[in-house]
This record gives C-alpha cells, sequence and structure tokens, in this order.
C-alpha cells in the first residue's frame, strides 16, 4: 500500500497511483483527524471521495503517530492525551475515538489502536504495552461502528519470542478480519524483526486470515517478510527517498543527485514501464534534481511506486512457480543481504 | 506558450501539457545555459528531446533575464558579461553567441538577442538601448545557424510612440519570421500598456507576420493585447500565481488559501475539463495547499494552464464570431477593467 498520510500519496494523483498498479492505499488517521480533520471528510462524503481514490483505503488507528511523533502528555488504560504537532492544541485518542474516526473516515480496512514501545526498553515495559494493546484490541473491536468495514489487530511484544507469541494467541483469538504486526522497524536489527517474523509464523500457523506488516519497508525487508508468510506492506520508503533523488531499479539504489547521471540518456531502468522511465532519461531527471523543480519529485515517485507494486507483482508470480529464491538473489540482495 | 524555465513547466509533465491543450511552449535560453548547460542538452539530442515535448519550443535569447536576473558587469555594443544567479560564475552573451546557444537547444523559433531596459529612464538611455537591439537584431538574423529554425525580431523602444514606431521600422525592414513586443510588463502602466501596443498595430499595418508580446500576461491583458492584434504570448503567471494558491476561473480569481473553501465540495471551475476540476473539490485543494502537499502545485498548475489555454481557444473563436466584446465583458473584466 502506497502511503497517503495526508489524504495524497506525495505528488501523485489517483491515476498516478492506478496506472502504477497500486491495488489498495494507506491514509493515517492521526493526521486527517488534526487536518482537515474526520467530521469534515466525513461531510465532504469521506475519504475516497475527499481525495478521490475509487480503490480500497486502509486506515491506522493513529497509535503509530500518537507515541513517535506527539508530544504525549498523558497514556492511562483508558486512552492517550497529546498535543498536536502541527499547533500544540491538545487531543486525545482512545480505542472508541480511533474507530469512530476511521468509520468517519470511511476506510475499507481499520486498524485497532495499540501502545507502541521502543522494542529496547526493560522487558516488563514492552508486556505492559503489550497487555494494554491487548485490552484495546477487544474495545476496538467492540466500538467496530459500521458494517462495511473490515478491522485488523496488531500484534506487539517488541522483539521478545514469548511476548509475541502470547500477543498472536490474544489477538488471534479476538474476531479479527486480519492480524497485523506493529512494533517493527522501529530500531531493532533485521536480524531481529526476521526472528520475530519467524516466530509470529510459527504461532499463526495455518490462521487464515491476511497478515499485514505495518511501517516496512525496504525492498530487502519485502523479501525477508514475504517468505515468513506476510502479505501486505505499508511505507512511505518509495516516495520519501524518492524525494531526496534515490530511486529503485532492479540493479539497486541510484541516486539522482550523482553528477555522472547529468549525461546519461538511459531511463532510470530500461526494463520499467513508469511515465518517468517511459519518457524521460535519467540525465533529464538529475537536472530537475538540481534545479529543485517539483517535476523532480513527482516522476521520482511515480518510478519508485511502479517498481515497488511490480516488484510485489513479481514476488506474487515467483511464490507460485517457485522461483521466490531466484527472484531474490537478482534484485533483493542489490538491496542488502536478507538474514 | 506555458512557460517551461528549466526545461519543465513547473509541476506538469509532456502529458499534462497535451491534455490542458498547449501547441507551443517555451524554454529560457538564460537559464538552460547555465544549467545544464546549450551544450549537454545539444549531445543528449537538443530541448525535444531533453523535456520529452514533441511540439513546437521557442527559446527566447536570454536578453531579458541578463538584464533582470543576472548581475551584469559589462554592457558593450559587442555584448554583455554577467555573472551567474546560480554560481556567481561569468557567462558572456552575444547576438552570436544567443543564436548559437538556441541552435544547440534545437527550438523552432529563436529570438533575436535584445537589450531591455527600464521604461521609466531617460529617453534617451531607452533609444540608445534600442538603437543597440536594432544593430544586435540584423546580427542575429546574420548569425541564423539552422535552416529548420524560425527566428523572431523583438521591437523595442519603451512606452514611447516615436521610438515605438523607429523601432517597428527597424525591425520589421529585417527577414524575421515573426515580429515580437519586447519591453512591456515591466513596470509601466496598463494604459501605457495598451498605448504602446495601439502604436505598434499601427506601425505594422498589414505586415502578415506573426506578432508575440513577450512576458505577457494577465487574462485582463489577454483581452487587451488581442484586441491589439497580438497572436502569441508567452507568461509565467498561470503556473507562478497557482503555485501561491491563486487559481482562475470564469467567475475571477479564487484564493484556495480562504478558509472558506476548506468546506467546499465543487471543483474549482465546474466548466473546466482539466484533471483538477474533473477529479477534485476546492476543500480537497485548499487542504493539500494548507498541508504543503506537492499535490497541491501540481493541481492548481494544471487548473490555470488548462484555463488559459481554454481562454485563448475561446478568444480565437470570438474573434471569428464577432463575440470578443461579450466574451471580454463576461471574462476578462472579472480580472480587472481593461484600458
Amino acid at each position: 500500500m502506497p502511503v497517503g498520510t495526508q489524504a495524497t500519496v506525495k505528488a501523485l494523483t489517483p491515476g498516478d497511483l492506478h496506472a502504477a498498479g497500486a491495488q489498495m492505499i494507506l491514509g493515517n488517521t492521526y493526521h486527517l483527524n488534526l487536518r482537515p480533520t474526520a467530521e469534515r471528510i466525513a461531510r465532504l462524503g469521506g475519504l475516497h471521495r475527499f481525495m478521490a481514490w475509487d480503490g480500497p483505503i486502509l486506515t491506522d488507528s493513529g497509535g503509530f503517530q500518537v507515541f513517535s511523533m506527539a508530544d504525549l502528555r498523558d497514556v492511562d488504560d483508558d486512552g492517550v492525551t497529546f498535543t498536536s504537532h502541527l499547533d500544540g492544541s491538545t487531543h486525545r485518542l482512545t480505542p472508541e475515538r480511533a474507530m469512530e474516526i476511521q468509520a468517519l473516515l470511511g476506510s475499507d480496512i481499520a486498524m485497532a489502536f495499540d501502545q507502541l514501545v521502543d522494542p529496547g526498553l526493560p522487558l516488563a515495559q514492552v508486556a505492559d504495552a503489550m497487555q494494554r494493546t491487548h485490552r484495546w484490541a477487544a474495545r476496538s473491536l467492540a466500538a467496530r461502528g459500521r458494517p462495511d468495514q473490515a478491522v485488523f489487530g496488531i500484534v506487539q511484544g517488541g522483539v521478545d519470542a514469548e511476548l509475541r507469541r502470547a500477543s498472536v494467541a490474544a489477538i488471534g483469538a479476538l474476531a479479527f478480519d486480519g492480524i497485523a504486526v506493529g512494533g517493527l522497524s522501529v530500531g531493532e536489527s533485521k536480524v531481529q524483526m526476521a526472528a520475530t517474523l519467524d516466530v509470529v509464523a510459527e504461532a499463526l500457523a495455518d490462521d487464515p486470515r491476511p497478515r499485514y506488516l505495518m511501517g516496512v519497508g525496504s525492498p530487502a525487508d519485502f523479501f525477508t517478510a514475504v517468505e515468513r508468510g506476510i502479505d501486505l506492506f505499508d511505507c512511505v520508503l518509495p516516495t520519501r527517498v524518492a524525494r531526496t533523488g534515490q530511486v529503485w531499479t532492479d540493479a539497486g539504489r541510484l541516486n539522482l543527485r550523482n553528477a555522472a547521471l547529468m549525461d546519461d540518456p538511459a531511463p532510470i531502468d530500461a526494463d520499467c514501464a513508469c511515465e518517468a522511465c517511459r519518457n524521460h532519461s535519467r540525465a533529464y531527471v538529475a537536472h530537475l534534481f538540481r534545479a529543485r523543480e517539483l517535476l523532480a519529485y513527482r516522476l521520482a515517485s511515480v518510478h519508485n511506486v511502479t517498481w515497488t507494486l511490480e516488484l510485489m507483482r513479481r514476488l506474487r508470480v515467483s511464490l507460485a512457480d517457485g522461483s521466490f529464491t531466484e527472484l531474490r538473489g537478482r534484485i533483493g540482495e542489490g538491496f542488502g543481504r536478507a538474514p
């Protein structure tokens, strides 16, 4: 899922996203509720109409941003009080309010409200946050507001195998439509991420529900996680790095600020069918970055989103025809050896 | 002509420009020669291929920017020495070099190198610059480098009727493919601009060559100038004001930073067929501006370029069917009463 934090995947239109092969996109409850507000989006017909995206939308619950971006004022068992990163105004999120906001936005999949903690904290604190996440999961499910919206639960537990198993048991026992893995890609090592996904995969066993790894990741991460049974991803990385001039290709990363590219008539990736690669040379996009032209960010974003979604398509094909290891060797290792 | 200063009409792709109805676009010799340089663009196949625009391109000669943006070091009869606004490096432009650069860029229409002066300067200085412009015009024409490139001359003379008549006589006597009016929209009043265009129109009489008013203008200016026989315009205004949130509609200007628009489900202009108006509400684009999202600048630019080119189409129709005055009353006056 390309990430549309503020009701737009940065620099791209819905038409660009369809052309890139996007199936579902993500919206951020924390940001949208602060601006333009969930109530305003509801009055304007919901998030799909507001941003003119006619495909599925998953909204997160705001938990991740509250614990990573906002100025926290109070966390208790009922919910979280924080001040906005935009204007310092005070807000409160509870499982019930997070579900209400997502019902107002009208996303197709809502996420339970969870508590994120640094996996490097003492185990007792990680365990406390996990237990609270379980209580909030049940309340989120009970607060489900609309029958046309699926709800996914979130497994926490840091990088501790016992806690992760307990969390899968607790969340898996609830009537969620899908299971998400939270609390990864937040500072732990790649080896810890892979080991934790192994634990989760084993604990979920043959649970048939879709599995979503939140906030991940890089091309190498996709291989690590798909190999461990993950179905769904969201990540800002493709568009965020694009805006710095980093594009992803079958041969690895390419930095469009590299002076040598100013004279390179080849497209970013000769095998890519995106608008940037069909029409433009590396030399041109490199020029646009140097000239700080808005089109630079757009073309690099179009490419990275297209390339990433095409990688996911090839990953699906590789699982069906048994060529996963070959694909990982050919592409994944250009982005760093997988654990 | 939408303006593609640095080999891009800001925020837009060639596909956007075609969809907006663009026929010809403008590239800036001053900017392109500093970065990425005319020689590099020539090595990469010329400006059309470099920016992937398959329609006609007109390049200016760099004169306007040298006299308005650069740090001038020396102006003599041979040419101009200046330091780059980018890195302080020293450069020289002469009529011959301006034509060489434009031949390297491979534009369809090249402009003669001219000297711009503030029309408010003492008449003797305006006259001196005009005389030099005439000498440079002859040298530009003599330096014409390629048979597939048209060359337009530029009439100067400030806002003085005698000088303008003399300039039309001098430039009109040369074998240019078109006649441009320079030195307007640089601080003179709207009444002075209209009066100067009257003088030029009378002096050109039934000269059959296309007439191009450089660097103009606003919607109101188009009516003023078309009424006085102008065929061609270029202006950064549609995209420049778009990036500040100002969009143009049949009902006049609309400021997308106006808080009331945050709840307005209507499109920017219900009669406009651009991507922004087909798919998005004022509320959405207003939100994007407040959130400083890149898509804001793109959608507002798509709209203003589309609306402006559609206005020009309607102006052409109005000349054919006699409805010019009605069209000016209905639309032009929403942008300020014409002189």
